[in-house]
């Protein structure tokens, strides 16, 4: 057993519990545990409680400002710019997405601008949120350097995700969140580890050549999809969240683990846009139904159950963990039980007893 | 000699008149030539004048309704939606920019979409249009049907591009132009044509299988950029520009080549954010002249002259080709000669004599 479920409500407890031991504000605290355990039903490890002893380790250590509150600095028609204080980056995207939907109701479309922001979570959850009020939601975000632009042999480029949220009413929603990059440098992380070999089109060695040596791939850049394309998709990404609203851009986006002196200064982009104003919802609604049941009556490769709408397989995995529990891994479970320990916090209240 | 070149400004006034002959009246028939003969000069060969015959013969059978003119059906904040009326594709993308300006310049964004559209040209015509305001400009349009969505195995999706345009000051501007596939399907009719194998990314065959013979990849589906992630941005591209415009969607949007009897009802999403509400635009400018710079000092690849901005070895193409004259392949320009003969145009005043 290299897993164990835990009840979903009772890890947002705990680890709202843990950000109110450093001094997270009550409401903060549940957002950003709300953020992380999201991703984990989701089935997305990667963003989920796997970064709560960075974030406790980087608020322990003074780097984010939890006094201050995101503030709005640009108000005007449909636009708007927050500045993020270097709050919680969670704290801080729930601002902007609200100020969005704020925005969207008046105007029909809201675009937030967000700079001075930390790591905030995964996309899906605000996406999530937006489609609950009959919204469709972009959001965008830099990040810190892990990508060559084309023709380049460093760094330069985050990961850079976008990630959309479109409502539909029997089916499920179309949710895309995605990395610019083929996979996040955690696959190739992990590759290492295990002594495996990686596909030839994950990254680039330090001479800017393919390689399928996790070693040498880690000292490189990670290939964003489509080549040039991607390429293109994730300066796009940091010219918008990081150049229009004043955030960090490029390499002086800082790094979550790596940096213990200055603010992340990562920037996002919320883009709302009313549905309402086109269609009345339940109209909409049923089309993206239809839609997506055309979609799923295409003709299936040999081996292919069924035809999956972008998010479909993490929203199946999160009513199945909803019910059954949420799998942590071992090693993970682990490290946090020791951190609930250190701060008197009981992690075994959220464990499932099969 | 494989091509001729052409004075631009010349080949403009030839397409204008050859629309004119057809009953285009004079100011949309110079919309169209320019959106034609602007992909030409950038080198794109695929959206110029190439498609000039097949937009003659679509209005010639009477396909388009040339005596409609966009509509403006709601219009409400930052949103706006517009029905082409199935005019020709430029004249309503014009109208629909315009628009989008229009809004972003009261609210800071504009965000039009668009049914009942034409094939409109190449996606950066616009984008160019909208920085010379200094406007950030997002076109996304559907397409007719080309791409499987991922497990599927028969086309459902358009190449469905999306492009964006962001002003720089001295430097080459960010324009991004691309498909969601990984190439359009002209270049596998080429590699058919010309008896050569295709890379296997490119294309899978009926039964769903990456193929490397282009006979099999025409008879099959293209492929999306990583794959599912692809798959992903052409569906919110075609439920954007389908759904929530009202246009055709998936395999219903209407072949340019195949069909004479239906309009295509193709639907584009025009988004400009006025940067301005931001920064005053030579801030900004000097901020991704800066920006640039920076990418382009990323240590290269052996055998890298200098890394590339998206957009910029295009605007090099046009300015060059401004310049000394638009290359056309000998048979497009041959094709373009018989039509001018037989609607009575000089084509040969677009040449020029070297």
């Amino acid at each position: 057993m290299d897993s164990i479920r835990y009840d979903w409500r009772r890890l947002e407890e705990v680890a709202a519990e843990l950000f109110e031991k450093v001094g997270v504000s009550d409401q903060h605290a549940q957002t950003v545990a709300q953020s992380l355990v999201h991703a984990d039903l989701r089935g997305i490890e990667s963003h989920g409680l796997s970064r709560l002893p960075i974030y406790l380790s980087r608020i322990e250590a003074g780097v984010l400002s939890l006094r201050e509150a995101p503030e709005i600095v640009m108000q005007d028609g449909a636009a708007a710019l927050v500045d993020g204080k270097n709050q919680l980056g969670a704290v801080i995207g729930q601002t902007a997405l609200e100020l969005a939907m704020s925005l969207a109701r008046q105007t029909g479309i809201g675009f937030v601008g967000v700079r001075h922001s930390n790591h905030f979570g995964s996309c899906s959850f605000y996406a999530e949120k937006a489609m609950e009020k009959g919204m469709i939601l972009l959001v965008l975000s830099n990040a810190p350097e892990s990508m060559a632009p084309t023709g380049g042999i460093r760094p330069f480029f985050g990961t850079n995700p976008i990630a959309i949220g479109i409502p539909a009413g029997q089916e499920a929603p179309f949710l895309l969140d995605m990395a610019t990059s083929v996979v996040a440098r955690g696959k190739i992380a992990l590759a290492a580890k295990k002594g495996e070999q990686i596909p030839e089109d994950w990254a680039i060695d330090p001479d800017g050549n393919p390689t399928t040596d996790p070693q040498r791939a880690l000292l490189g850049s990670l290939m964003p999809i489509g080549g040039a394309k991607g390429y293109g998709l994730a300066m796009f990404i940091d010219i918008l969240c990081g150049l229009l609203t004043g955030a960090a851009s490029g390499p002086a986006v800082q790094s979550l683990y790596d940096n213990w002196t200055h603010p992340q200064n990562i920037g996002h982009v919320f883009l709302t846009i009313d549905i309402q104003r086109f269609w009345p919802l339940p109209v909409f609604q049923s089309r993206m139904d239809e839609y997506i049941r055309e979609i799923k009556a295409v003709p299936k490769r040999a081996g292919i159950e069924e035809i999956m709408i972008p998010g479909e397989i993490e929203r199946r995995k999160m009513n199945e963990q909803r019910e059954k529990g949420v799998r942590l891994s071992l090693a993970i479970a682990e490290e946090l039980e020791q951190i609930c320990i250190k701060y008197g916090v009981d992690w075994n209240k959220a464990k499932i007893c099969s």
